[in-house]
């Protein structure tokens, strides 16, 4: 590990996501570029596809400029809720929150996250991506407990206008897929993607993480 | 709620029941006797239920002794995990909780969270009582990330000898069901009986929880 030339840089500001990288104890830096979440997909896996590319690339574009001769493994990522069609992204307000929660209450909706891993190593660019999906069921959620949930604020920096890890809970019955993704990485599968990739790609690296 | 005669008791003294309670933002107290968590049943729906009744009753007779004309809503609940028919509580070192997690990896098993309901109004003692069963999936666990994931502690004081909420998600791959349950408390679940349970009971004190 102390060999290796890569550097892992997480292209995401999200406490979340540092939360859950945080926990593979590896050492990364995290480094993040304002990027507006626009895209013109009505698709939701080629939606945050898009917008988790962005992400990335900017942040590698710019190690690029500063340090061609570096070896970067940049990670971003996207989370958006989708129900029926419709992509929900970050409420503007808690009215909005508000809307966005009540169309998502009794039903069930999908949660894609996409993960994009932009590679700078030997002075040549490799690239992988991947999307994972989970779905999520809401009870009905009463006056009462929807305000008592608007209250805390949780929504507002948030797809959906819910995190999952606080008060969101007393209206979820149900999650079936990976509980990471909801969350904003998922963890379990990129530790599993990359050991895929770095296999292929850079046996010699294979350790660098010293996961596998 | 003012007006309400019932008084809320939490009859564990679980941080993580603390906080998923926690969010309902109803005021209740901590109340707590020590139980062996011992049964004989093999069937992990009776056994966690046994243990969770055992923990809520300690707390409820010791109330009725103290205050017989009181109200009371005392909750109690106990969290196992099971595979193929072997039921895992708390490990009693790093050493069983290796053997526990080594045994749980590339696997799904289930999480029973059993949940009691003790209540005492105008003298009258009332019960009711669910269990709620979650799968969980783990990945293969690489020695690496099994070491890093014991160096944090966190198995030590929970069933199946790994919390969700931490850094087991770097393998956990699946949920099927409540997350919430899991933790420790299956909390969405607890707001619908409890609403059907007061309900029914004291439709004068629907309104209690001020939730529904």
């Amino acid at each position: 590990m102390a060999n290796s030339k890569l550097k892992f840089i997480l292209a995401s500001t999200s406490p979340r996501r540092k939360e859950l990288i945080g926990h593979l104890k590896v050492p990364f830096e995290i480094m993040s570029l304002n990027i507006p979440e626009e895209s013109d997909f009505t698709d939701p896996v080629k939606f945050s596809q898009e917008i988790s590319n962005l992400k990335g690339e900017a942040v590698f574009n710019k190690l690029l400029a500063e340090n061609p001769s570096g070896s970067y493994y940049v990670v971003s990522a996207d989370t958006i809720v989708c129900l029926n069609g419709k992509i929900y992204g970050k409420p503007k307000d808690r009215n909005e929150a508000r809307v966005f929660l009540s169309e998502l209450a009794g039903k069930t909706h999908s949660v894609f996250t996409a993960v994009s891993v932009n590679v700078l190593y030997e002075g040549k660019k490799h690239f992988f991506s991947f999307v994972d999906e989970t779905k999520v069921t809401f009870n009905h959620i009463s006056d009462a407990l929807m305000e008592r949930y608007l209250d805390t604020g949780d929504s507002l920096d948030k797809a959906g206008a819910y995190g999952i890890q606080g008060g969101s809970l007393t209206f979820i019955s149900k999650v079936e897929g990976d509980y990471a993704n909801v969350v904003g990485f998922p963890i379990s599968r990129f530790v599993l993607e990359s050991e895929k990739f770095l296999k292929t790609q850079f046996p010699q690296e294979a350790l660098w993480l010293n996961l596998f």
